[in-house]
């Protein structure tokens, strides 16, 4: 499956945080680089994700917040 | 300023696409990572962004899809 | 791939209104049920879009309004 | 009131599923098609959702990623 | 029609700045608090909005990200 | 630090509403016109929000729903 999303940054699971509806995963892209979402408790299931898993971080470029220092 | 988004990833802005209402921002975040953003015409204009300036990716953990291949 | 969003609703495409940086996409998910996206001009090619072709509008749960009349 | 969202899908609430600040509720918008919010659990009293009562998914385009298989 | 989503802020439609696909539309809350959409051009259209007219901005309150100084 | 964001509503935090994984925080913009963001529990405390205290509520322009009575 291809998304049209314009973000798919693949990475490696490091933690996974259940809470009672959402989880938090958090994904190591490189070293140094993290990405963390917020998903269902049943995603986390239906997908089988598992820390040290490969997974990719899907992002909508609307969703992406442009910041400078 | 400190933000609630658990996303801040630091990189170079590699290319600018304008639109008129929406322009999309390409950044950098280490070699071969890119994260693409698309905020207002204004915005960009607001922030001065220009090719090669450093700026943040700023993403709300909600805002991130997990997939497995 | 799979994908943690929990929505996703496989439709045929009905049409597709291009912009300068996005474009609009239509999708027919049953005779009277549509579902209309908002993505880049890059993606509508990039995905090799085109009216009578199927695709899956994919929506995160946290991204859906209730709404009672 | 009128909303400015491109996709208000009507349904049945079919299922809803409590947790400690967000709720999951479960839209039939016609047989074998549903699309699951999750909303605030003060919202789900707020509207006094049930199931079984008629209920509007309201999505706004720019939320809707479109994938191909 | 009510609304899941928490943040429902009436205010005056101030400016309309339409685009290709998406126009710009700034709301004033109260005098100094404005609030600026994103909405598609056909919303505009099929919503009469015009500015000095009544409107309301809905904001789900997981699209709102909280920032410190 | 600034942000692409076009919302950005100053205000005093009048409430906090922990939960599991995320919080709900509620901003007095000016009396009488409040915002409420869902924010992860670890951003409560990373940004030592507590109720009195200044805060923003950044918002995009693309997650802004315009209604109309």
């Amino acid at each position: 499956m291809e998304v049209s999303a314009r973000n798919s940054l693949k990475g490696t699971i490091k933690k996974i945080h259940p809470g009672a509806v959402n989880s938090e995963v958090t994904l190591e892209i490189v070293p140094g680089v993290e990405v963390t979402a917020i998903i269902t408790k049943e995603s986390v299931e239906h997908l089988q994700l598992q820390e040290g898993k490969q997974a990719i971080a899907v992002i909508k470029a609307s969703d992406v917040i442009i910041a400078t220092e």
